[in-house]
């Protein structure tokens, strides 16, 4: 039952993610299409969507028309994420700058990041375009943040969280935190809802930087981390445990120029072996009890067992 | 006495420009200041702040805080319109794509964008935050059509002017709109501040546009739009003008391959010969002379004649 609830809530986001993208320009709506619709999870809009119905089950329409917001802003990073990192492949498919190029990716992130905004402005809510506009500044700060640290071996734990912090969790948690504005919520209320988001987001992502070397499903892009020489915390906790041979040997294979395919399962052999995979998946099951524990107190309805599933759901996620 | 009232005001926005720079990442900071502090005219903040002052002299300091988000905002663009036209050099300076590369200028683009929305919702005024969202939506289609019409040598008038309406004149516009609510105008005195900035706006950029082909100033990067097949007014005059074989020479020289540089001279003389600049001085005198109406029946201050006196400055600016 609540997996045909989290269906229903879904399509209606899906529709409101049509019915609102309406450039003047076909271009900007193909290109905006071909990333939107490339199989996403609509994760940040379902949370929105459902903070704001754990408080006032019956809103309305606007909502939807809110929750996609967070859509636009996440497919504009995308596409801006692929021109810097010169991606080849999104989702299985092939990038939007490999299609249409550097120029018009750049121009149509730009497009879908004020589109998202514009939509913002349309609540006309100062407390939560304070949010958004704050949330986008930081997660441009970890944008720039990564990109100097590429290929920076001795990354700590601790920078490692601020950038996964900057680049996912940030949002999620605004994503929570907008829709329990939008559903009336306390401001006590809210506040649990923001860090239900920022753990989330934290696990989110550390599973993502898994998924990264252990995937064995397709439309994920096995190995993009390792070859883009970003560090992430499986190589972190690996390089903490390893000797000094198996240390030399990992800083090596991530740090060779193009092609690197061939060294990825070498790699991922020495993280293994060292039990970076091991130890970034507890670090990640940690946030989600975190996550979980943050919601008690809150309302007990089918949108907080909607929570709980989709917490469930990421964490187990094959891709 | 308008001039040195002119020069104070510069001088405050000046202040408040370095004053709320303040990214926690200093290479963010380095490469903002570069592009902020490389010889702007500071037109569009100037433009906000007499604006709010022709209603409210005595304004606080808060306007010049805000009144910097469109200096952000534009400095955003040049970044990302660098990075898109493979531009190296921007006001007589290496671009700062030149200096960081494509990558760090398209974040550092994404963050004054992002720190200019910021700026923006601080003010807690939901009018201001619509009117600044759908401009960077207006401006950011006008970049992907400008890009998708690249080397198109039929572009008609209209087509040209609703490019520079998008990149140039709409920005001008809301800033003049939001300096006129920030001074409290009422909505018939803030309208005509946003047709004054409209027109003003317009006939910047065919006067830009113009000096691309005609600026005799160093610093000012001679030939760009030709070089890089952007197709202005002067051309299009030119071309309706112009008999058979001087039609085809002109498309040819504007279609070329690079290195374009020897060809300059050539396409220059043909619009010459065949009235293209005059054409489209004339087409600015008459922009000018609609921002100058429009401010009739607004308050007779110093700050009115100070917006006449910018007007005329932008129109006999050699660079």
């Amino acid at each position: 039952m609540i997996v045909e609830e989290i269906k229903k809530e879904l399509l209606l986001i899906e529709e409101a993610l049509k019915n609102f993208l309406s450039s003047q320009v076909p271009f900007i709506n193909q290109v905006s299409e071909y990333i939107l619709f490339a199989g996403g999870k609509r994760i940040r809009p379902l949370l929105t969507v459902i903070c704001a119905k754990l408080f006032s089950p019956s809103v309305s329409e606007v909502l939807y028309r809110s929750s996609i917001l967070f859509e636009y802003l996440h497919a504009a990073t995308l596409l801006h994420d692929d021109v810097v990192d010169s991606a080849e492949f999104r989702r299985g498919r092939k990038a939007a700058r490999n299609l249409w190029g550097n120029q018009a990716t750049i121009l149509v992130g730009d497009y879908l990041y004020a589109k998202a905004l514009k939509l913002a402005s349309e609540l006309r809510n100062p407390e939560i375009m304070e949010i958004i506009t704050e949330t986008t500044l930081i997660m441009s700060e970890g944008e720039v943040l990564q990109l100097l640290n590429l290929y920076q071996t001795n990354l700590s734990e601790e920078f490692y969280e601020e950038i996964i912090f900057r680049k996912t969790a940030a949002l999620i948690s605004a994503c929570c935190e907008v829709g329990a504005i939008l559903g009336g919520a306390s401001n006590k209320e809210r506040e649990k809802l923001k860090i239900f988001g920022k753990y989330l987001g934290l696990s989110f992502q550390i599973i993502d930087d898994l998924l990264d070397y252990l995937s064995t499903e397709t439309g994920k892009d096995l190995g993009r981390d390792f070859k883009e020489g970003k560090i992430t915390l499986p190589v972190i906790y690996a390089l903490k445990q390893a000797s000094e041979a198996d240390q030399k040997r990992l800083l090596e294979l991530l740090n060779l120029p193009e092609p690197k395919e061939e060294f990825f399962e070498e790699a991922k052999n020495l993280i293994e072996k060292n039990q970076g995979f091991k130890l970034a998946q507890e670090k990640a099951l940690s946030y989600i009890n975190k996550a979980k524990d943050t919601l008690n107190g809150l309302p007990e309805n089918i949108y907080k067992q909607m929570l709980l599933f989709i917490t469930d759901y990421l964490t187990n996620r094959k891709k």
